[in-house]
């Protein structure tokens, strides 16, 4: 088991299986030893501000994180060969007034620095959108450099 | 003429001319072996599930993804260059209720794959957003891996 | 004292103090010779077509920019290093009937080009977001090239 998981099992958490792509694209491209991960959104559904907490908007960032990881084991094998967390883009389903975005997000940025470490730390954008697939909370994407 | 604009003429479709920028920007930036290409809008306006049909918006992200083939042509020569398609992002003009978004994207990804096949496949993300340049339904960006 | 820093003094502008990340990610992260720009957002609140005027808005843009420059010569130590802007990826708080949001942006990318000339030429991505953090006008993320 790679120290990632392990990693992962300590904290009580663990992948779900990887989902497939909901329409015609792929979960990771590689391009050198960058990894582009395809954006994932989360199960929880519901506008924050509306019907969805910032908390459970939170923890919703976390579990869509453990959607990208689990994609991102599926392509390359094993999650240990990620080396630094580049980029991450989140978007919150939130409406027009609810302005704490970054929190939200750092559900996510928490348990990559959790689990990586300094080469966990990553530049992030985190943004309301007005609408997300399936109605979906939260909307996560990243890039990762990897080695062989 | 290009392998790839033989299978557009093909199916029946063309390039259109390459629009230059609407505004302060370029169309494509080239880092390394990667293009980062300038989003763009389509032509079709209106909101999805207020003007728009979910079929119209996704031809006109096809259409869109035909505008993008135009300006990197214009500025690499040759689309056949392109060796891998890595990230596209794309934008949906929808209003709060309107949650299929990965559908109205596949235009343009499902034109890519017809174009560059096993290489055309990409990561991406696809997004909600409350407005898009001059009220358009879509808009795209991408970064694809050229060759010289 | 950097050639861009000069710049900016003959423009009558000059950069604020680096402001620290307002949750769990950093400033810049770098691979290979790109650097990944978190984003940052606007000291200028409120909607554009509601609140805040559109000429407002273009120049909160450019101020927003002062601050992703501030934050990579903290983490670079000399603006000079910048050899190319690739990629900038600009939201603005818009409602849903203002369209002209590439002229808005235009506040960041005139900066860039100013400062940078031919090399200051970006990508780049323009769109609305139903809302931003801490409810700011603008919110601004880049990739740039950088050299040793």
């Amino acid at each position: 088991m790679s120290k990632v998981e392990e990693k992962l099992l300590q904290m009580g958490l663990s992948l779900s299986e990887a989902k497939p792509p909901v329409a015609n694209y792929v979960g990771t491209k590689q391009s050198g030893n960058l990894l582009f991960v395809s954006a994932r959104v989360s199960e929880q559904k519901g506008k924050v501000g509306v019907d969805v907490s910032g908390e459970l908007a939170k923890l919703a960032a976390r579990d869509t994180m453990l959607y990208l990881l689990a994609i991102i084991k599926e392509d390359i094998g094993d999650l240990d060969r990620i080396t630094s967390i580049i980029k991450m883009q989140g978007f919150v389903n939130a409406n027009d007034s609810y302005i704490y975005l970054p929190q939200i997000i750092d559900g996510a940025s928490e348990l990559l620095i959790e689990l990586y470490g300094e080469n966990g730390k990553h530049a992030r954008t985190a943004t309301g959108a007005s609408q997300l697939p399936y109605g979906a909370t939260i909307q996560l994407d990243m890039i990762v450099e990897i080695k062989e």
